[in-house]
């Protein structure tokens, strides 16, 4: 059966459980293996440059060790991912690169809900390398830590926040900048009424459309 | 059963099922009813201004009529978009610009190729009006009749212009520019090498990804 | 005498009448028949897409039976543009794309007064398709029924739109929105100091300098 | 009666007459004054950065001492514009922007035939100043002296180069870059086929239109 | 001994003493002679665009009767800067375009701190020819007349027009406008926390860059 | 005294001292200690993303050992600039970004002359990150071997490459896209005429201009 493994980057076995939830409803509709899997060398969370650089050559090593049809790198900084279109023929995506390429047939300017406001500038960086610089409305941080991403509370800065991007910032299509927030899309899209992307769920259902219609080289 | 209805607007039945075969590789993965139909009104090929004008009202009146969980146009001048997204609550995509997302993911800068000149300018436009002309590589014309894309020389120009597209002006992703054009996908990548894109099989990948992920507003 | 044919697509003759008289300026200075038509089968007022797409076909029709040098398409949507195009070998000029093209030689970034919100993201979409998203600095909607356009409480709503596009936007002309709405030019220039464009003026001007110079390709 | 004044600022009357003939069509159509004066300070041909700067004062005192409702200056790197809008409130139009503001009605690409190559960099750089980058094709010169341009040869260049702009920069309407090359704007359309724009008539319908309209302030 | 003349075209000699001794911290570091004077055909401050234009032919001809390796037009409207590459093969350099340049290496939206209002228009333009407008955050100016730079209470609005460019616009390193504000740059610096320009010291660092390597074009 | 470690990451010893001695003329002018370093750890040449990835955490460990007033990372892709950024307040500067940035100052597009082909959609991505990407004018491989760069035939393909960028592409500036090429750069300039950077210089003279005036935070 063909296989979509999707990697955790970091080692937060509860974020891996999260953001594998979110898949459910791609399972409901596709045949297909969607498997998550969490990198056990990965720090707890993913929140600085040194981590991010940590978990490239891991990242790599467990792709070249497990055969899978599509592999989804689950980190919004996409870590690795040229290294591991490197190491194997099959399709690899990021999260954050997918969920700006499904942000661009939900409305005209997308907004990043991040973490924290030291990662903007290197999303920020990010949507220019991928020539996107004129579709971002904004990006701003709850500021709330990745581990603490469960707390019953953080719902409320997520609105708070994806309110200010509609409003002020003009986005019309919203991104959770996080493997860890994903599970907040539902309530996000009932508080403010646009759409709302969990970046794992857009880059799942790009590797679905990837291998059933037989596409190696991504970009 | 989740439904998603493609809507051929000329009233050419062999376009219909042609186009309709490529989809075997979706249904193949997805477990969702996949329906072709032809819009009886329309002409047998679309070639010209008037012919997109006059079917933009009978492709609102066939959505209206005919229920469906998402619909798809399957013209590459995806006629009546704006009209059918007022008549319908329902996700409505059009394949030229669901070809034009799926490129961003395939390459960096994607090259047409249309059936006619005539029509380059107004595919540029349409491309400038979703925002991506600095991802458009270039648009080539094979100038073959529509009714006469079944012919077996054609994909004999499909490759000449595609290696133009990518060799002058530097295309790494090419869209096939008609939904009658889509079965050369597989022969047009083995000869060129770079990814090719079927604009039906995009439309319906991505109808797919938005009724599995319960997304109604599209743009 | 040559002659320049401005074509109301709605049906409100009163809105005819008002436009008309926005253009005696230009009658004063060329010796030109500048004439304005009512299009019968016309929506009293052009405000949803089904409007829009309703009056396509008899203004090319009217077009076919009228003959003249120069045609206005005197809708802020520019409705059944291409289609004009490809009837008539004659020059056929809209009014947004008109005013756009003049606002261009009165500032750096123009500012829209819209009628209503839901036009809003036709006319962003109709801005980048004319490749002048650089250029425009916001578009805000006063929402007032097209029929309610000559109420005088209405330029005090046009002034406080205008004044938001020039201080928070930074506009510094203005265009406004609808062929009715041209009335209001002399009042908004007084009360906020920059250039305002009545569209349907800058469409016959445009369409002067065409006919003079003998241009009958437009783009 | 309303008189628009256009000044030659370089000191050959052979180009002003030249030009000036040019602007017939606009007076058949149009009841103003349109009269053109040459500057007598002005070098025979403005070819050099020293030449543009060396004109800069004296168009603007010209200015100063003739008095008019609007005032072209007709020399294609538009000398002193800025200066000649501080020293009157009446409009100052340059016939570079008047010509680039009338090839976005024309085409969507414009390309620019230049008389001598050592401008181009300079005409890129206005291009850009005036926000116009994404819509130049190309720039390429004839390389024949001004004071030569009457000569029966240039016309053969201007073909050329045209053909150039068209067929490998992509233009689909031409700047001649010049006001003593205007005249061949009829034989250099007849043999291309597109929009042949002659800056002159370009400034002077321009300034038509703002007069007979009460635009003062320009940009 | 490689000489850098630096040139103020205003007849202000203060001006030219404060510029200059911003440059000691360049002259602690390379072995250069690094030389300022003034202009004294200059008016006492540069703020209209005739005063611009005044200076043109006297900084051409001040730069062609003193030998230099490289010289610097100490104005941020870089008056005369085309003029003055035509009449020397020694690099010349403009202290606005300087700054630009080292703007983009200290961050990624600049933002300027201009003197006077009546300037912005001018500056944004020439941001636009040299092709930067998507790194500018935005110009606001203190509106202090350049003999008045020296006063005490200046750095107060420095900091609170920079604080509004930084807050409000979004700028991460600011560029104060004039050669005349640039002792201001630490002080700025520690009360706004990010990179500030002195324009002078941008284009005599970038002058000795030009020099030890041995460049002669610039743009 | 103040110190500038230039660092190359490939283990090349001969191309540290090639690159180094191109740094003399910087020396001649400016007293500085600029000590040029190989790193152990690297690769005999980066020519893949795995090598780029491997020396990320060996260069940022360096960086910590060696105390240095300006860090340089003298390979032209850049490796691990984000990570040596977070792990010392001292300026660190790439030598891609630095000639991108010298570029800008020596004409209006730049052409890379890389090494390898499957290096190119690297470099325009960077080139793309950091918002550069309108002044690109191409990017052509010579395809030769890291550790061949010193053979005496090199410079014909250098010099052909650049050429094609010259004329084709329309550079006006090329950037030697590899340390290890910078020595070609004066017969390079002398072959075609326009000014052609060495990327380590570029870099060596922006960390001047830095540690000169002061400032810590780069971009």
């Amino acid at each position: 059966m063909t296989r979509v493994l999707v990697i955790n980057p970091n080692s937060s076995t509860d974020v891996t459980a999260s953001m594998d939830r979110g898949l459910d409803p791609i399972r409901a509709v596709c045949n297909l293996s969607i498997e998550s899997v969490t990198l056990p060398e990965g720090p707890p969370g993913i929140e600085t440059q040194a981590h991010i650089d940590s978990v490239v050559l891991p990242v790599a090593a467990l792709i070249k060790r497990e055969a899978a049809d599509a592999y989804v790198i689950a980190c919004f900084s996409d870590p690795g991912l040229a290294l591991a279109r490197e190491v194997t023929a099959k399709p690899v995506v990021g999260i954050a690169e997918s969920s700006f390429q499904m942000a661009l047939g939900l409305g005209y300017r997308f907004g990043i809900v991040s973490i924290r406001s030291v990662s903007i500038p290197r999303h920020l960086r990010y949507v220019r390398q991928v020539g996107l610089s004129d579709r971002i409305a904004g990006d701003r941080a709850i500021d709330v830590g990745v581990t603490e991403l469960g707390g019953a509370s953080v719902i409320d800065r997520v609105v708070e926040v994806g309110r200010q991007l509609r409003d002020e910032d003009g986005a019309d299509v919203l991104i959770l900048g996080c493997a860890g927030m994903g599970h907040w899309r539902e309530k996000a899209e009932q508080a403010l009424g646009i759409p709302v992307i969990d970046p794992t769920q857009a880059a799942v259902s790009r590797s679905v459309a990837l291998v059933s219609l037989g596409y190696d080289k991504v970009a």
